[in-house]
């Protein structure tokens, strides 16, 4: 409960929810060894889903935030494959963004800026990841943004 | 030829084709450790790709069905990697599909769920997989969905 | 510098350019193990930027040459990660291949194929990988093709 990222977490005026629960038929992540894989985790937060469209009904500032509610959804589910420690994470492997966005949008990076600087703020030099941004036609139910990862623990 | 997975595959009505050969210059699937990274199935059958577009020519159901389609490749690779004995299978890790749909389509976890459904039925909880599940305005060939998977063998 | 990958690479003309920094706020890869992730590489090259939509303003040659940019980004990326000694690379795992183009495009393959035959050239059976090729509505910054990568080294 008072570990140094879930601190962090609070310094930051963040609460993790509940690990999100899938979508539909696969579980929200899957350990092998020290690393592991997290679904895609889809914009939303107690409100509901965020959903929107770059380029069309939604700014790229709307985008970070949407970007930023993945990133909060991963950290539950790593402190739950974790076992309730989040202590456990060693590195931010790797995230994979994508923005529901216009043919012609251009802000993939600044839009999922909106993850990896949330991620960055909270776990420093381990949250420094890889990382895709690319822009999807359309994503599932409408929402803005949807980041899948991978992550190292002990 | 009679393991367990063999078995329920044929119980499912299923016979699986010949590992399918790539679309271009790359390989089906590479082995790192005990880990299996294959690379992205498109769909169809002996009868031929299956190709369309989710939201405009393509139904839901047809969408599983072709995801369905990309399900057995998959299967089809990993026995290949295991070297004929699908039984080394030890956990399916992450799929990554990919649904070829108009903007507005909304529907794309019911759609991959036609992988994730039938990968379910045949491995049980070794099936129990991370997935992500996104849009895209176009698929290699015209298919209307293509799946990529990691997979833990023993 | 007078490794065997780079004495390839100089027949084939390439002079590797400094890796490339990461486009927002993330690294370029992530080593985990003897594994390395390497962030998407949008195509480009010392002259800047190459921008285009496949099925729309650029042709299948023009994303090969896109590709092979993208291809060169990631071998730059993983001479990085190696210290400068790229012969240390083991194996070109798995490359995600993102294509900038039109919702009627069906040659993603053939473009992603500028990505795999530069590595095929240069790594020879080491670089035999995995690969998924799926098209994307739009790309960070308007660029024709992204790539991304996992390799594993020694």
């Amino acid at each position: 409960m008072s570990g140094k990222y879930e601190t962090r977490l609070a310094e930051l005026g963040v609460t993790l929810p509940d690990a999100p629960a899938p979508a539909a038929n696969y579980v929200p992540y899957v350990i092998v060894g020290d690393m592991v894989y997290v679904s895609g985790q889809i914009s939303g937060d107690a409100n509901g889903r965020i959903n929107g469209k770059l380029g069309a009904d939604f700014t790229v500032e709307q985008g970070k935030l949407a970007a930023k509610t993945c990133a909060i959804s991963l950290i539950a589910q790593v402190k739950s494959a974790c076992g309730g420690d989040l202590d456990r994470l060693v590195q931010v492997v790797k995230l994979g963004g994508f923005v529901n966005c216009t043919p012609d949008f251009l802000d993939h990076p600044q839009v999922i800026n909106g993850a990896s600087d949330f991620i960055g703020a909270v776990f420093g030099d381990a949250g420094k990841h890889a990382r895709a941004a690319v822009g999807s036609s359309s994503l599932p139910l409408g929402v803005a943004v949807e980041i899948e990862g991978i992550f190292q623990i002990k």
